[in-house]
């Protein structure tokens, strides 16, 4: 018990450390130009590029108890730091230092009839905490994102990733040093104790924004413990409605790259929705397509009466996010089924309609209720990097604030800059 | 104890009708043209205009209560509803109706090199509840921002003014039924039971926003009980900094203006800082002053070495909402001073600077890290009317989603509309 105690106090100490020196360098980069913030990112660019050794040989630690403790080919695979992956996370660096700065961007500028002179500023959000699991890139992407955009960051990754983030970490806060940017604007916490997470998310006005990154459960957690702002990075059960006139050979390319291309991310589709037109020839079309890739499909009773070897899918398979190579397949009567339908499974990530009718095209895209609603392309280009965003910190499904690809923009705020020359309230 | 179980499945269900409502109604919002939405807004203020003599027979159940209450005289007078409050409540509705729509405008738009062509479109946020006090012209205000932005809201006024808001509340829900307008885009809850209020903020999922529009307290509770994301309204510590160069005759009318015009609106301000070479004639002249309009007068030792008639301030003063007529003053040395005072002990709402130096005026209009920053005016002015924005729901103090005056845009969110001719992520 008084061990337990101990080590709370000891967190609390921690955490309080960690928020006052990034409030401290939160508010200093309020007053840092973008020149400087620049400099800074080629600095860590440069520092990460001449550590490779460094970060390799603790990157093997984490490697050595992953392999010890059994992990997926898969997951050992998005731990490793080679040289490429390096050359990869240091090129990453240099293009957000590349990218337009949104700090200090006028979204909109008046004058009142009293002659207040209004302008509406991009602002740094503040004092960010990133919860994540696994690849370390994203301790320095997210490093690199919220530096550029003026935020202080603490980065809290997965345990699995511990000795490569520390040294990550490390590699950037002594270049932040050389560069003369306070290094409490990138700080990695130095523990992967739940309980140390527990403390941060008590810390409500220290923090302004905490972003978890990971499953659903990390999410819940932090929404159900937490009163900081949250913006959330939920499932995606995306869907692709293909619509009574489209192109057949578009519905198969497309249908088949959003399942089977990478299916455990989250705009890969989870649920196909056919016009009961197009249920004979481009519904088969597509399935055959999509079982020639080892796809496992789950349809509905007008599925499987025309394709008897689809198996059943159950009321649970429709709100269901699979990550796998499965695919639900429902056939709907109209477009306003399909929408339907959407709107109640779905989780508001990522949906696509297949048409060549405009009409059709605009209905969807207006009535679907999602972050990204896409006609004729596959659900898996809903990304900051295709959107030519450059980074991000993920695809929000929360509809405050950011909705979609996180990046630079969605890191800012604005505040009101208003110019009198004595005005009062009359 | 069989009551009290009893009286929470009520709300439960009663709850969940309202939201299953407010949910329908959204989705049908989303093609809703502008035209229908702003006849819709039409027949609402005609129909209040025409409905005075039933509106002032139960507004006047209030006020017998509020007498009999013992209610205090400003709060009565909020409270009343007459022919000029509600022709102004009219107004304020054909006001709405006149304002640009935010929905559907493209916020940016551009195409990628793979031929993606992306639209950032402006849409409702969806389903949004509102919690408020006392004054009900509220409830049209957010009823009309809500219908005109394509939202559903649900409003929860205090109960000092319930029969008037169930008044006002039955009059929209008959106007949108005559505009053939599904009547649960604007929903009043129909009792003002705090156990109610408790089921609706255990509605993650159901509720896309809540705002709490209110006291302290009442927005310590939302944030607290519910996992919904909130936009706060939360205190205003709001600061005037006298520069070393200013122009006295502004710096007293602005500072006069600014405390006692409406000293209860989170917008008065509440601490001045003064530079210290403004200690002796800028300074002697904006006390007296507010002392001749009875300021209560609470100053640091420099400030009360001069002026010896001064009250001493206690470190608790600079963290405190008087919404009174009082004022704490202190001397500071620098503008850098002024500005890490402001950082440390205000609220992040409303803070100016009264000076003729330029290079001055942009320092502390970006190292100030708050949601309106004023030059040479008074901080009353930050305001959604004053702004030309319109209608306001209230000034946010977040630094997430909405920052300053809460009007239509504010009440919308961006979704991505992404058209393509095949593309797949490769």
């Amino acid at each position: 018990m008084r061990a337990m105690e101990k080590k709370t106090t000891d967190y609390s100490k921690y955490v309080s450390e960690l928020t006052r020196a990034a409030r401290r360098a939160a508010l200093r980069m309020l007053s840092t130009s973008i020149d400087e913030k620049n400099r800074a990112l080629e600095a860590v660019a440069s520092a990460l590029g001449t550590s490779t050794d460094f970060l390799k040989s603790e990157n093997r630690k984490d490697l050595d108890a992953a392999r010890a403790a059994g992990l997926a080919r898969s997951m050992i695979d998005r731990l490793t730091l080679d040289d490429k992956t390096i050359a990869g996370i240091v090129t990453a660096v240099r293009e957000i230092a590349r990218l337009e700065d949104p700090v200090g961007r006028i979204d909109k500028e008046w004058t009142t009839a009293a002659g207040l002179h209004i302008q509406k500023v991009r602002q740094p959000i503040g004092v960010i905490v990133v919860i994540y699991e696994s690849r370390p890139n994203v301790t320095v992407d997210a490093g690199a994102l919220c530096l550029k955009s003026g935020n202080a960051v603490i980065l809290r990754g997965g345990k699995e990733a511990f000795h490569s983030n520390q040294a990550l970490g490390k590699v950037m806060d002594e270049a932040l040093r050389k560069a003369a940017i306070d290094p409490a604007v990138i700080q990695v916490v130095n523990t992967t104790d739940r309980a140390a997470v527990g403390e941060i998310l008590k810390r409500t006005g220290e923090i302004d924004l905490v972003v978890p990154r990971g499953g659903k459960e990390l999410i819940q957690r932090v929404v159900t413990e937490s009163h900081i702002p949250v913006v959330k990075h939920y499932e995606g059960i995306c869907h692709i409605y293909i619509d009574e006139e489209c192109d057949a050979a578009l519905a198969e390319k497309v249908t088949v790259n959003a399942k089977v291309q990478r299916p455990a991310i989250c705009n890969a589709v989870e649920t196909l929705l056919v016009h009961k037109s197009c249920a004979e020839n481009v519904l088969e079309r597509v399935l055959e397509a999509l079982k020639s890739r080892s796809v496992e499909l789950r349809g509905d009773d007008r599925v499987r009466r025309r394709f008897p070897w689809v198996k059943p899918a159950a009321e649970q398979d429709w709100f269901t996010e699979y990550l796998d190579l499965i695919l639900s397949v429902k056939i709907v009567d109209t477009l306003d089924e399909a929408i339907e339908h959407i709107n109640h499974y779905g989780s508001k990530h990522t949906d696509a309609i297949i048409t060549t009718n405009e009409e059709h095209a605009r209905r969807f895209c207006e009535e679907v209720d999602s972050a990204a609603v896409l006609v004729n392309c596959s659900t898996r280009l809903h990304d900051g990097g295709v959107f030519g965003m450059g980074a991000e910190i993920g695809i929000s499904t929360d509809k405050l604030h950011a909705r979609g690809p996180m990046g630079l923009e969605e890191l800012t705020i604005y505040k009101y800059v208003v110019r009198g020359t004595g005005q009062i309230r009359e």
